[in-house]
C-alpha cells in the first residue's frame, strides 16, 4: 500500500520543477518498466500490482536499491499519468548531465520542439538510427516529461539528451549542419554525410532564422501534394534515412 | 453570443456518435479555419472572436450558407477541444463517402491505428506525397476526431479517408502491397514502385498476421541503434520517401 506522502511524491514528478528538485522521474507500463529494470539505471521505487511484482521478481532482484510497493489497481490509477494505467510505475534517478557535446557523429538538434509526443518520437528516431546525442534548445518540452518518456519507448536509456543554447553550439561544431527548408536543395540529389547535426524546427514556426543562417546544407524533401509541411518528427526520420550512411 | 443548445451541439461533435448523427465535424484555429473557408466544403457554422470575424469578412462572404456567431473568449473556450483555443471554431459538413477505392496509385492502408495524433500525422504524410486515398480498418481512430483534424493540418481537404475491411480490400488490389517488417528486405536495395498500397500496422502490436501474409513486398528499414521499432507515422514517411517515384 502506498502512503499518502509517497502518492503525492510520485504525482509531483509529472511536473518538471519536482523532477529537478528530486533528481528523479517516473516511467510507466509493463514494457518500459522491464526495459528500465534491465538497464543500469538507479531505481528508487517500483509501484506495481501484486501479480506484476510476483512475475517480475528476477528483474526486481537486480535492483536491491529500489523500494517495491504492491498496490491495488485504484492506487496505481491515482498516481498514474496514463489514461489506462498498465500494471506498474517506477521512479528512476535522473542520469548525470552529459559531459561532452556531440563531435563528428550524427546528432539531432531541436529548436523549440514543444509537443512532448513529438519530442519523444524524435528521441526514438535518434535511438533507431544509433545516435548518442539529441540536443534540445532551452525552450523545448522537458525530455523527462512522462509523455516524452512514453513516446521515446526506451530511447532515454541509450540516447543522451542535452539542453544547450543552439546558436552557440552550432557556431562551434565542425561537422555539416543540415536544415530542412522548402527552398533548399532536393535531398534526393545529395550524397550521404558521414557525420552531421540535423536541425529540427518548431512545430508551427519552423526553424528560427538565426539557426537557418548557420546551416551549411539546406535540404528540401520534394512535395507532391497540397500539405504545407510535414510533421517535425516525420521530416527528421526521412532526412536521417536519406542522409545517414547506409551501412 | 452562442445559445446553450448551440454550445451543446458543438461540444457533442467531439464524439464520433454525434458527428455521425449530424453528418458534421468541427475544425479549430485560425490557420485551419482559413483553409476550410477557402475550400469548397459546406460550412454550417463559424464561431469566432469579433476581431477574427472582422478581419476575415472576405472569406466568410464565400460561405453564405454558414451561420456566423461572434463570441467572447470564454464562450469559445467553453466549446473548444483545444487547450489554448485559437480565435475560431467552425462546423463543417462531412464529405460524401469516397466512391471508388484506390486503384493503380500510391495509397496508405492503416491497420488499427489508435492514436488520433498518429492518424492525423499519417494523413498529413499522404497529403504531402500527393496521395488521394488513405484506407482505415474499421477499428482505427475516427478520422474526424478533433485531434486527427488538428494533426492532419488540412489533409482532410485533399485526401479521401475510407473505412474498409483491409483483408478483403488487399486481396483484391492488383498493385504491389508493401509492409514494413523487421525480417523484410533492406529497403535501400529496392527500386521505387510506380504504385503500391503501403500497409501500416498498429502502434504496439504491429501489422496483423493475416495482412502481413497478403503483402507482396516485405521491407525493413535498417536499424543501427537500440530502439525496437520506429513510430508508425515516421516509418510510413520514410517508406514513402524511399519507395515512391522521385519525380
Amino acid at each position: 500500500m502506498l502512503s499518502k506522502s509517497q502518492a503525492k511524491y510520485i504525482r509531483s514528478l509529472a511536473e518538471q520543477k519536482y523532477r529537478k528538485e528530486n533528481n528523479a522521474y517516473s516511467v510507466e507500463g509493463d514494457k518500459l518498466a522491464k526495459e528500465w529494470l534491465s538497464s543500469q539505471t538507479n531505481i528508487h521505487m517500483v509501484v506495481g500490482l501484486e501479480t506484476w511484482i510476483r512475475s517480475n521478481e528476477a528483474l526486481l532482484c537486480r535492483h536491491p536499491e529500489a523500494g517495491v510497493v504492491a498496490v491495488k489497481p485504484y492506487e496505481l490509477a491515482a498516481v498514474s499519468s496514463l489514461k489506462a494505467p498498465n500494471q506498474v510505475l517506477l521512479v528512476a534517478e535522473m542520469p548525470a548531465p552529459p559531459d561532452a557535446l556531440p563531435d563528428n557523429e550524427w546528432c539531432l538538434a531541436l529548436d523549440t520542439i514543444q509537443d512532448p509526443g513529438n519530442l519523444g518520437t524524435i528521441i526514438r528516431i535518434a535511438d533507431w538510427f544509433g545516435m548518442d546525442h539529441v540536443v534540445c534548445s532551452p525552450d523545448c518540452a522537458d525530455a523527462f516529461n512522462p509523455k516524452v518518456i512514453q513516446a521515446a519507448m526506451g530511447g532515454h536509456l541509450r540516447v543522451q539528451v542535452h539542453k544547450a543554447d543552439l546558436p552557440s553550439l552550432i557556431a562551434e561544431v565542425k561537422m555539416p549542419v543540415v536544415a530542412a527548408s522548402l527552398s533548399g536543395d532536393n535531398v534526393y540529389g545529395m550524397e550521404a554525410l558521414a557525420a552531421a547535426v540535423l536541425l529540427i524546427g518548431n512545430e508551427s514556426r519552423g526553424l528560427s532564422p538565426d539557426l537557418m543562417q548557420l546551416a551549411t546544407h539546406r535540404v528540401m524533401i520534394p512535395r507532391k501534394g497540397g500539405a504545407e509541411s510535414l510533421n517535425a518528427a516525420v521530416s527528421a526520420g526521412i532526412l536521417c534515412a536519406l542522409l545517414m550512411p547506409r551501412s
